[in-house]
């Protein structure tokens, strides 16, 4: 299948390596020269404009955006809108807020244009060699895109899940459960690293990984992290979040769901990022005034 | 190796066929004759009683106690302590406190009796096919049972965790780390059923487990419950827990550990128990008493 790809990153420049290998004929943009001329050199008819892009393909086209979420999706999405015929097809494989997605359509609907969203996970391994893909929009949109869909994504790691908007989120809440699982790790190591007991946490990581309970590819990533570095020396916990533990949030309160670990993984992320907190000075001030008990000062 | 086991239930029984399989003499004990009648058809040589376990045993012994935490392994212990000779070796594999396992450790090592404290992994599954052990107590004692415990567990599933109570504390902290990973994904999943779209969870869980950042063996355990239940119907929400939650927030406490995703965990779980709650009556008094917010009349 001819397949348009805008956004040549990490992400974007490993998945048109895999669409190549799977005999895809891939036109690719980026707004950085560099990237579609190493593409190019790797098999992909590089192109420097999105108008270009548009005009070595034939109706109905098949673009895939894998560009930063937000403003740039914004925008590459109104350009294309404008660029696009009736019955094209524009997925944004990128990690947008559900709500974006589905305002996107709606604009795109409008023009005849399919808009469908892609949850993608698996990193730039996954993207390499068989990625997780969750896919939602118009039925015969999701069926025109299916082979290409199959032939990248790992086996079963394809899934139409749904209307429009249904795939991004679900890539959303798949990573709202992402941070509470790795805040659980996290606090089960910090209970082992100030127990009386002297763990190679490296082995232990091993050893949960080899037939117990909480066996996952995220412990697997730890046994890996702990081969490097045996007690983490080098790194700080400073926990940063890329949005969709927020919009997880949000959403939950939104659908009133209860959701306490999640959002409480979002929470310490966010206290992880402070060295001191205003909500602490105000605890300390208030024990000072009702029982005198000293403060620390700054 | 000679090797005597306490306890046939689920797990005892699993191991013992396990063990058998890896051509080791297993000699079998438990208060049921029909789980012992059921062994030695098997190839155990069942005892029917503690004192004919040891008798059937030569010095330097070893026995493994598979049997309920608390009471249970207070009393075998202290049957065996009087039971067994300097040298021998009694192993907990069952799911005993950490405190408790140093208490019993300390009884034992004053007769020269090694106490060993296995925490298992992998439910009866493993115990029939490759179980996960994390294994403490002291070195010599640890290197007698190494080839015992090789033979039973998966590759890598075997770890020499340290010092008495060290294996058990690392299998309390991995059930603490499994609480707040299983909450995740329920609250994950309660996001998705209160959503405006509509998912096939069943599907959800596979793909998830193709090539995502959060599969695990959880998710491939929701997998297969979707697959029997597509909406779970037949469940209610109660969320029974076994006390090593409860311990791995104890152990924060005490260790000053910031754990609140492991505590939250726990403390939903007794939230689930209740079909109304006090601090819920307490909450809408005081609104009604402050802002004469109507309150859900009894």
């Amino acid at each position: 299948m001819k397949v348009g790809l805008i956004g040549l990153g990490k992400m974007g420049y490993n998945l048109a390596l895999n669409m190549i290998d799977k005999n895809h004929e891939v036109v690719a943009y980026d707004t950085v020269s560099e990237h579609v001329e190493r593409i190019t050199k790797d098999g992909a008819r590089g192109v420097d404009s999105l108008a270009a892009l548009v005009q070595n393909m034939e109706s109905p086209r098949v673009v895939i955006m894998l560009v930063p979420a937000g403003k740039i999706t914004d925008q590459v999405t109104k350009e294309m809108g404008a660029l696009l015929e009736k019955g094209d097809i524009l997925i944004d494989a990128g990690n947008s807020n559900y709500k974006d997605t589905l305002a996107r359509y709606a604009q795109l609907k409008e023009k005849g244009i399919y808009f469908v969203d892609c949850g993608t996970s698996g990193g730039t391994e996954g993207a390499r060699h068989g990625v997780c893909t969750m896919v939602g929009g118009d039925p015969e949109a999701l069926e025109h895109i299916t082979p290409l869909f199959e032939s990248i994504s790992l086996p079963n790691g394809f899934l139409k899940t749904g209307a429009a908007g249904s795939g991004h989120f679900l890539k959303m809440v798949h990573n709202g459960i992402e941070y509470g699982m790795m805040q659980a790790i996290g606090e089960g190591f910090e209970i082992l690293d100030k127990s009386q007991f002297d763990y190679d946490y490296e082995a232990v990581a091993r050893v949960w990984n080899h037939g117990s309970v909480i066996r996952s590819w995220l412990m697997e990533l730890m046994e890996n992290a702990f081969s490097k570095q045996p007690k983490l020396d080098n790194i700080k916990g400073v926990m940063h979040s890329s949005g969709e533990g927020i919009w997880t949030v949000e959403t939950a309160m939104e659908l009133q769901a209860s959701a306490p670990v999640i959002a409480m993984s979002q929470f310490m992320r966010f206290r992880s990022l402070e060295d001191d907190t205003f909500h602490g000075k105000v605890v300390a001030a208030l024990r000072n005034e009702f029982g005198g008990h000293a403060v620390v000062k700054k």
